[in-house]
């Protein structure tokens, strides 16, 4: 098969390696040889989200991880606000109101950033509120949220219980999980880490182990309480996708070779890269700049051009880029680049597009 | 590395050509080639669940599963009927309870299997009760409940919502899905699918479905209705675990190859083998004979031996067989045989047996 430049924003391409441990024989992941795998990749795995509190690795996708932050901590009527830029923070706020709080949400424009006075205003109205769910990196309009100051809000200035979707953002862009406060931050595999789809980690403060023995939020496949329990055996509660576990061993392996703060430059500098390739084409970032994304750029499809037949074309010149979703689907198409990308990749990228967009204007 | 005979019941040793699928290269889960892959997989996992109704891939583990089945059928509140024969049967009441279900557990002893008549008693007696759940393989005791008849008086007499956990039943052992009125089955790729774990497989009937439009348990990761939806599109709701569906893809075209029928008659050779092998060395089963499971076999540490001490003095010899779980925890140990086992693997079982045993003789 003809590989493509894969550009969607997750699953990202997969070192040759990493997809070979993948195919690593099964192992008994009640025995010593998971035990020991199990501690080593926690342990490293806190490493990546800067936290000397709990992690755990879910069978799930980043979803699955979101849920487990939202029923692990939370009972039905709680009071809750939800910072919602995009298609995903619309859903962190769903999962919330489904299991029974009660959600305010504190949605912005679309291409927008959390306003962080904003959040101090709502907060300081609504004192009953006891947790903020928020998302760090919205993958649905490539922007970035300024964690570590909407933290200083809820958790400096308001002391909220904070839950984090850090699905797009962790071990891509700087994330504290610690030295910023955040109490949970949920993740997946198919993001920076470099792996393939099917696991979900999610880390827990002492502050979110409180929270827990209030919640009354019924679970039972995604309890974090089951993960702590088993944890100490050296055990997953459940059976775990193990070959996404061998993978991940060699995965973090590679990050921690290459450093933290060098992962993170280079994720900059793609991104810029990114975004001055495609203003170069004399294309339209749809988020604001100063807030745009370094692991995915959202583009405005130009104006009277088909969304769906311009990825269509970028298909067949071997660049798979990914949609809108909800209310901009058709209107802007995004360019992925978490993970080990090349320049000549996002070079290959604006080569498609040079050549595709003059056949797609009307 | 050595590799070990791994003879726990799942995860299951994997073959070599489908461990390499594991290692295929990303693809967009919302694009085209996977929307083929989906629609194939899916229709093949249909022909071996024996049903025309739907079938979901859900990336999770068995559990997940079963929580899927209890939470898109049921309503706190709900009068449930729990068959259980062990560990698993104990657990599917659990999620129900959780969830709010007003749960009677009808428990026999383990090693036992269900006794209908009873079923019926306990049906007869209580005729709020509108569901009841049924574990048709207990993993745990090595017991394969009879599932038709069981179905037969809980749909053909009293036609209650019937949910089944045929985790280590289904594609090892005969479930006729539609042909017996199992509204919904759950079960997981780690065991008779011969893969590794990382899926989980859920059918609904369409009577499911009827229950799904009354069910208020809450649920967003596991909810169905959003797999239908999507699948509409031929696409996942969530970024599913991807290796895992090009190995899939391939297994199901080896079960394809192979035929149903065959499958099971191996399943029922090698069963008989270990069996017949245990009993050669002066061991005795753990369940009555009659309803010993061939998936399964669990088997009684000999008095005054170490349920652990065993398990490694096997290891050593390069066996990597189960533990008992919850009250059987060193009293039993189990020797999976789903899959492809060649007579030789279970051979060297019992070989390693003879030699271990007498050393651990106090």
């Amino acid at each position: 098969m003809n590989e493509l430049n894969l550009r969607i924003p997750g699953p990202i391409p997969v070192a040759e390696d990493v997809l070979e441990a993948m195919a690593s024989p099964m192992i008994n992941h009640r025995g010593p040889q998971f035990e020991e795998l199990l501690y080593r990749v926690t342990d490293r795995i806190k490493q990546v989200f800067e936290t000397d509190g709990d992690v755990y690795i879910l069978t799930a996708s980043g979803t699955g991880a979101m849920e487990a932050a939202v029923v692990n901590t939370l009972s039905p009527g709680d009071k809750v606000l939800n910072l919602s830029i995009g298609f995903f923070g619309d859903r962190f706020g769903e999962i919330a109101r489904i299991y029974g709080a009660e959600v305010t949400d504190l949605s912005f424009p679309w291409g927008q950033a959390v306003d962080t006075d904003a959040v101090r205003d709502a907060l300081r109205s609504a004192p009953d509120i006891q947790a903020v769910l928020v998302t760090h990196n919205e993958t649905s309009t490539g922007v970035s949220n300024d964690l570590e100051a909407i933290a200083g809000v809820v958790k400096g200035e308001f002391d909220k219980l904070l839950l984090v979707d850090g699905i797009s953002s962790v071990c891509s862009i700087p994330l504290q999980t610690d030295a910023w406060g955040c109490d949970v931050v949920a993740t997946a595999s198919q993001k920076g880490w470099m792996l393939p789809p099917g696991l979900a980690f999610v880390s827990f403060s002492s502050r979110a182990w409180e929270a827990y023995d209030r919640a009354a939020m019924p679970k039972y496949y995604l309890d974090v309480g089951q993960y702590r329990k088993y944890y100490q055996k050296g055990q997953p509660p459940y059976t775990p996708g193990l070959s996404a576990f061998f993978a991940l061993d060699l995965a973090l392996e590679k990050i921690a070779e290459e450093g933290l703060g060098a992962l993170f430059e280079r994720h900059k500098t793609i991104a810029q890269m990114t975004r001055d390739g495609i203003k170069a084409l004399g294309l339209q970032l749809f988020p604001d700049e100063s807030v745009a994304s370094n692991t995915v750029t959202a583009v405005n499809v130009p104006l009277g051009m088909s969304g769906a037949a311009l990825l269509s074309a970028m298909r067949e010149r071997g660049v798979v880029l990914g949609g809108g979703q909800g209310p901009v689907e058709g209107k802007i198409f995004r360019i992925g680049h978490m993970g080990r990308v090349e320049p000549s990749e996002i070079q290959e990228v604006m080569d498609a597009l040079e050549d595709a967009l003059p056949s797609l204007a009307s």
